[in-house]
């Protein structure tokens, strides 16, 4: 199973997560892949999962919990999609997903635990389920009609930054494959030119380039990005000069 | 096996425990629960455990080490309470859960590593314990009376901040359960009223809750209480207007 | 296998390494031992991963990047050295470890991945090398002579900081065996003398003292070297008064 959160580096949420499937699942191996999901933002988080999840193997089973509703009327969802199984929030989360894999199935998970905290869904309802599916048991869940819990006005790619890593790079939810390869990007009024690899422009220099996963990431040669340019989540970048 | 630490999140500290554990008892899973602990802070630190490790199973063995005085005299602790064992030092971090659980048990630890570095007992001492009881081991230890290595001043519950989670949440050492459910609470000479869930309060709007382990948590919808309120960890809470 | 990298304590890019290993080499466990290695800094990296690497067991297998360059052409290595294997970039992470260790050899690593990315070698091309090492399978490699990839220009101690922990406590590249224990040091033209453990000093008193594993470390009783001193990643350490 994977982990992909918003909950921060420290452990007491994912703690307790893993806490609870080492002790009902103790037989499924648990990735935690991700904990600094863009905080708060299923719509920023859905293009970053769609992107790197695509690497995992078929039968990966991510728990993905970005969830600022949680306690409102948001449903509870697991979505079949290209052999893996995503758990988590109906907040949009699994748009991309659901998107761009052809055949995926989305489900509103119906199973309730004996005990469910108004603010800890990761825990209480999204951990077992996932510990259920990763286990092979059977989980109580209806299938839904392909336009439920759709967020058809978010485009198929995001030109904002989506994720800042620690050097400071910044991803965009643009996948490279669907631009021009020579265009400059402009960031805050500023102009970013591509490049391979950091190998390719001078200590300081920012350049633009096809990330390990696909994506459109801004970087500054043993710099950062964020920095140089004031980026943030949800930065928007402009495609062309 | 469960870590408690103040350790930070990042593994200098934490993998060379989890390094020694690997070694020695590699069939004996870990769990990096929790490694942001109140800083160099057993008081606040002790609260947290008390009611944190309550969901965790009998059987479950913590290596929880927040010990600003290692190297000095403080003895090192094993506690058994309600089936479940507790490592670390006898600064009173485990005075919480001996207070509430019926029939616990304090040791001293009396085994003594062939290398003690004098910074370090969460490594060289209290991990190869906590290793060994894991195993199903014997220990050099001695029973303790229940006076031993008390700390009978402090309150049964604490009216501070004791964390404050990624999200900026800031939970306090009080169990609801021990409080009216409609009061007010006054942080910073403000008053922050009672909701059940974030969804009850409008965006940026703070309101107090009964957290999924039972403390009370302040908490800002879509926001961060410790910003909004200046909160950090041993800020007081006030309970009523 | 053993994580020692600079990604930093969220998982993207060690969570994608961990994903792999876990889908290619099921039955080796992993140890996420750092992930806070001196930023882009393989030089003082080469001197934390050789003071820290010691403890491990013969067998032990790291993997470890710290690769400002790259995507450039540095060469990937594998280090054999006292029973111990070191899988990363040859940028002189290996330095220190093959000069102390008497008959370590070190290999280019000549296999190449089918798709390796340009920005990514640590999942692309050292995890799968680490992986295969770990789980007993030959890697395409060539011995190299002892000369090859060495920085010879770099001291056999590092008088300067090398690691801040999260306590703000200073690491140095000296080894404390091999200065006077009772001499003072010199940090930001202030004097800071030897302790051997912080119940020595009162609270908020500066000393050094030799760490855990054998380094010359600068701490502040409850309080922050880093933050006293004004210490950061390479700042200068003087011997003597």
């Amino acid at each position: 199973m994977i982990l992909f959160t918003d909950f921060g580096p420290s452990g007491l949420y994912t703690g307790q997560m893993l806490a609870y499937l080492a002790e009902r699942a103790p037989s499924v191996p648990v990735i935690g892949w991700l904990d600094d999901a863009p905080r708060q933002n299923p719509r920023a988080a859905a293009y970053l999962l769609a992107a790197y999840s695509a690497a995992f193997p078929a039968g990966s089973i991510f728990l993905a919990v970005v969830d600022p509703r949680v306690g409102g009327d948001r449903p509870p969802a697991a979505v079949s999609a290209g052999g893996k199984w995503f758990v988590g929030p109906a907040n949009g989360l699994f748009e991309l997903i659901r998107r761009r894999t052809p055949g995926s199935v989305a489900h509103e998970i119906t199973w309730r635990p004996d005990r469910l905290s108004k603010t800890f869904h990761g825990r209480d309802l999204f951990a077992p389920v996932a510990g259920s599916l990763a286990a092979g048991e059977s989980v109580e869940m209806e299938e839904r009609p392909p336009d439920w819990a759709r967020r058809p006005g978010w485009p198929n790619d995001l030109a904002e930054i989506i994720y800042i890593d620690s050097f400071g790079n910044a991803i965009t939810g643009i996948r490279a494959s669907t631009i021009d390869g020579e265009i400059d990007l402009t960031v805050n009024k500023r102009y970013v030119g591509h490049a391979e690899t950091y190998s390719q422009v001078p200590p300081g220099g920012p350049f633009w380039y096809e990330n390990s996963n696909g994506l459109v990431e801004i970087a500054v040669n043993q710099g950062s990005a964020a920095e140089q340019f004031g980026l943030r989540i949800g930065s928007p970048v402009g495609l062309g000069g």
